[in-house]
């Protein structure tokens, strides 16, 4: 690969027109997507409709004048597009971890009344902590037992006695990414309900609940979907299920007729039942604008076509950092094989990842450093019987790749600046700067 | 009073100036701020820069560099301010049901372990639904059982089994205030915990929380205090108990130290705890804004100013109603004594309310309709024993009065308005339209 090389696959690529859909600042290479999306160009004359005109001038009379009432639904059919669900069976509301203490609740409540027996709530250690946290609070008020797996344990780890498995997609970490119809049927073979969290998939990779017979599925709205910092969460269920699971969030939205204002609660049909309270109407419309970038890349192949533009750019990125920067102390942490990969790359670094990632900053790439840690102990029995100890991790230097907006060039230019980071030895003045919070 | 001496007394009003913190629609008289505030004049600039520097250019590093990391903080404290809270006491977070959830699970926790004897979770029939949605499913899932009573009813009810009291301070049809502090203390004097629901009362009336010695508080961000359609909104937890005390949706945020990524759940110190997940940053940055228009009254007076003004601008619509109205069939359903009335009035009409409020709505005056149930078994024994029947309870017209943008002469021109509108009949033409929401 050269710097025209690359040039040239940008002239090339069908997808190019949809980065000006975005307001990216000049001069910037922005690989950590995966965390915040970027701002698309529609959002900031839609939040000043909603604010001006419809807050503004509407009132309170907005609710039906303006379709807020009917905007979370909205929102959540387009999303449903992107995730291969159908229309009213996903709901737009909350945060990611709220729909999860939702979707495991009620998870864990079908389970409890078709098989008592089973009383064990599997995932991975090194899941997203948010999740683990929340699934150690639903177990511990269901009365379940949270066990961990390796990932390449989770097949043998899958008995008569586990009720739900819940994975994330796409690893935060190292990217690395779950079959996600392959598990949900070895669950199921199994006797157990899967639950699966799409935060780094949905808008990023092709993904299939329906097709893949998946129980319960949650995600999140600011990363791929570029709804903006803490747009608003995602929760799908099954629609064998849905008319028979309740979630404990029992809200005044998810009521059968909210507006009758009846003492008694009566879910709502199908998934307006996982509404709870009143929407952040300012940061659902923001969502909304996100979501439309992702299918405004519909006619031009919609998700299989930005899988295929993110797996060129990541395996450009590999290459070009294996090469161009060998002996430099890079050690790639992401699978090798694309396929069990998602949208993002990571390595570690033999020195100081942290300042070498804030070194690359000042230089204009943005991509994200995540600590490692030095683990306890990893031998299958012990991790499975206790919640306490981190699973050994290195430290890693994360670059998600956005399809909607990252190009052949960024890639290229991204590594010329990594390369230039480490040979000069300038990331090691970066160490000496006071440490921030890495979001 | 006369249309001059409404004029009057807006020119001689100390707080006149604050409404100038709004954008009003020229002609409205907006009485429906207890359903959601009006547009203060600071939130599109503040949101445009929010979304275009903020999000636009600073991308993920904002979290750091633009402080969202403690935008939910830095709110929660200007929120304490109006609702006699310290400083670190009070977090900004999800909506006003996810709180509740939140502070009752914890609240009957408390219960469950230092007397597990008491099994009943208290509240009225006429609660907003929402709040006795949330009660009813929290009192399921830990073994309660919810029950109601009529608010002159309360002291005779609070007895040993009583684990908690659930109260909405200002209730949403009627207005009607209870003593926050005494209904605390008789609650203690039982040996309950003390849960209160602020959604109608902060920003509209002085609360004291620390001073009334309350257990737990949540309130709403888009009423009174301005923060837009379906704002984050905030819980409370007195400091005597909010370090043992845990809360089931133990998301990241709420870790002590969320950015370490550890498998663990370790719950922050303080009210901290009570977060979950990523906050919604656009809304969030909206609800500044309009409580800053609250604590804009500070220096002229602060809660005491805005509630003499909310009661001066009550009774002159309720004595105009009752005069100027007189024999078009209009009853006062809220309590007639200021001291036990929130900062609505609301009258029952012996027409059809509804469509008396559309035609109201059409002339430019906005307040609300609540619609009336025939109501079940109303005897104390029969409601406290069933959760099914609602109470009878008439149709309404609500109108909210925020003293912080409400004028006399609103008070005066809405009254002329509603005497046109029953007495021309116009509102019989009304009632053949479509029923929309009503929210």
């Amino acid at each position: 690969m050269t710097r025209d090389r690359a040039l040239a696959l940008d002239a090339a690529d069908p997808l190019a027109g949809l980065r000006d859909q975005f307001e990216l600042p000049p001069g910037l290479i922005y690989l950590d997507g995966n965390s915040l999306g970027a701002l698309p160009a529609a959002t900031a004359a839609r939040l000043e409709q909603v604010v001006a005109a419809e807050w503004g001038e509407g009132l309170v009379r907005s609710w039906n004048s303006a379709g807020w009432i009917d905007l979370a639904r909205r929102v959540g059919d387009k999303i449903a597009r992107l995730v291969g669900a159908g229309a009213g069976e996903l709901a737009v509301a909350d945060s990611t971890s709220v729909n999860l203490y939702k979707a495991l609740s009620a998870a864990l409540a079908l389970v409890d009344a078709a098989a008592p027996a089973r009383r064990i709530l599997l995932s991975e250690r090194t899941n997203f902590p948010t999740d683990l946290y929340i699934a150690a609070s639903v177990a511990r008020e269901r009365g379940f037992e949270l066990q961990f797996a390796e990932a390449d344990e989770l097949p043998q780890r899958l008995d008569a006695r586990v009720a739900v498995l819940l994975l994330t997609h796409v690893n935060y970490r190292t990217g690395r990414m779950h079959d996600l119809a392959a598990m949900t049927a070895a669950a199921h073979a199994a006797g157990a309900i899967a639950v699966w969290d799409l935060a780094h998939s949905a808008g990023a990779v092709p993904v299939d609940l329906a097709g893949s017979g998946a129980d319960f599925a949650v995600g999140c709205g600011y990363k791929y979907l570029n709804g903006g910092p803490g747009a608003p969460a995602f929760v799908w269920v099954h629609r064998r299920h849905v008319e028979r699971v309740a979630q404990p969030l029992a809200g005044w939205l998810g009521h059968a007729a909210p507006f009758d204002f009846t003492p008694d609660y009566r879910p709502a049909p199908g998934i307006a039942r996982f509404q709870c309270g009143t929407p952040p109407v300012l940061s659902l419309a923001a969502l909304e604008c996100g979501v439309d970038t992702v299918l405004a890349a519909g006619p031009l192949g919609g998700m299989a076509a930005l899988r295929a533009k993110s797996l060129a750019l990541s395996e450009e990125f590999i290459a070009a950092v294996e090469g161009r920067c060998a002996g430099l102390g890079l050690t790639l942490v992401s699978p090798r094989d694309g396929a069990a990969r998602g949208s993002q790359v990571c390595f570690s670094h033999s020195g100081d990842g942290y300042a070498v990632m804030q070194a690359l900053a000042a230089r204009g790439v943005i991509g994200d450093f995540r600590a490692g840690s030095s683990g306890a102990a990893t031998d299958e029995t012990a991790a499975g019987a206790s919640e306490d100890g981190p699973a050994a991790l290195p430290a890693i230097l994360r670059f998600g790749f956005a399809p909607l907006y990252n190009r052949h060039i960024d890639v290229w230019n991204a590594v010329e600046q990594l390369r230039q980071v480490i040979a000069s030895g300038e990331w090691g003045e970066a160490r000496f700067r006071t440490r921030g919070v890495v979001t």
